[in-house]
């Protein structure tokens, strides 16, 4: 019997680069997936391919959904402008069922290769306004996951592990550079130009310099002029 | 206050039709939502495009997802054959967690629009292989919708409906002749050429005339030769 598999979302940010680290501490054989889905940040996908290889990922997959045609979000819609500030409440960059859709396609990939473990970098703490980075949620899934599955109607169990959920930013970055993440190689901007350089000023780039500042740890992130 | 909204995932098959049609006459405005997944069988979905105005659905949609990627189904990977006589145990045109995508999808579309109700063909007497086509898995994604989105949060509630989901094909088609839906325009074999005709050996087609048969109802599909 070889190694146990997992499927491990990868988005090429700073949380889904320590999931996957997580996952080959612990010995899993790791099935990257990203997902293309209309978002503005494309550098992340290029940023995603880079990080499998440099953390041992077995495989990388990419695959494309066309989220951009129900609109709804400043992430996918660009008649939305990306928020400079934090709101309150769901912020827009909220984008309708994603991590529903993340994990469907997770599941797919699994039955196929016969992995009964999913790894997502959902986090509660710093995204308490979305709905669906919640243990609630998380638990839901595993539930449909159960009975959605051939290998769930033969008596298997999906585990959606979701190892960042209740951590800080903070708490994030000092478990990835323990685990020797480039944070350097991961894209976090709402809005990152072609390179992968960060804007500095929306939600997701105020939270990740705000975690480095925290874990007293030099933020390696090049900021667009 | 205008009509209630409701999303209706249309393959372009005979049981979305007839769902479709029941949505409409249940006084719904209906978001029709196709899904190109890597299906050999295109045919469906220009069906689908000509049902959803035949139908009078208010607006439709086609969504692509590259599922071939992930292989492991007959209808996706063109390295598998399609069966010509039925088998035991759950068919090899399995797709892997197929329908909890295309729900993740119909969900995502619910949310943008206030949509509260989502349609599916799904029946768990002529498939009764598919573990996603069951009674527990609707009532799954429904626990899960609950806590995977804004609205769900805001105390809405979704409801998933399967109109369909303890009907013989006999009685679904009687249904759909009371509602007046063509058969003729609908697609339902598994390797339809491209203008819409019938292998008459599959599955599918095999379910289908036998319905038709045990309707007394003419069979209006066109079989190559």
């Amino acid at each position: 019997m070889g190694p146990k598999r997992a499927i491990v979302l990868l988005s090429g940010g700073l949380d889904s680069a320590t999931v996957l680290a997580i996952a080959r501490s612990r010995n899993f054989e790791c099935y990257a997936l990203s997902v293309e889905y209309g978002q503005r940040h494309r550098a992340e996908l290029n940023a995603a391919r880079r990080l499998a290889v440099a953390l041992g990922a077995h495989e990388h997959r990419t695959m494309r959904v066309d989220l951009a045609d129900i609109g709804g979000s400043a992430l996918t819609d660009i008649k939305v402008p990306v928020p400079q500030a934090p709101g309150s409440g769901i912020p827009v960059t909220y984008v309708p069922a994603r991590n529903t859709l993340f994990l469907s396609l997770a599941l797919g990939w699994a039955e196929v290769i016969g992995a009964a473990d999913i790894f997502m970098g959902v986090n509660a703490v710093d995204y308490s306004g979305y709905p669906d980075c919640r243990p609630a949620f998380i638990r839901a899934f595993e539930a449909l996951a159960r009975v959605a599955t051939k290998a769930g109607v033969e008596g298997g169990r999906f585990h959606i592990h979701a190892p960042l959920i209740e951590m800080s930013k903070a708490d994030i970055i000092r478990a990835g550079v323990d685990l020797g993440v480039d944070f350097a190689a991961t894209v976090s901007c709402y809005q990152a130009d072609a390179d992968g350089k960060a804007c500095g000023k929306c939600d997701s780039c105020r939270l990740r310099a705000a975690g480095f500042a925290a874990a007293r740890i030099p933020d390696p992130t090049v900021y667009r002029p």
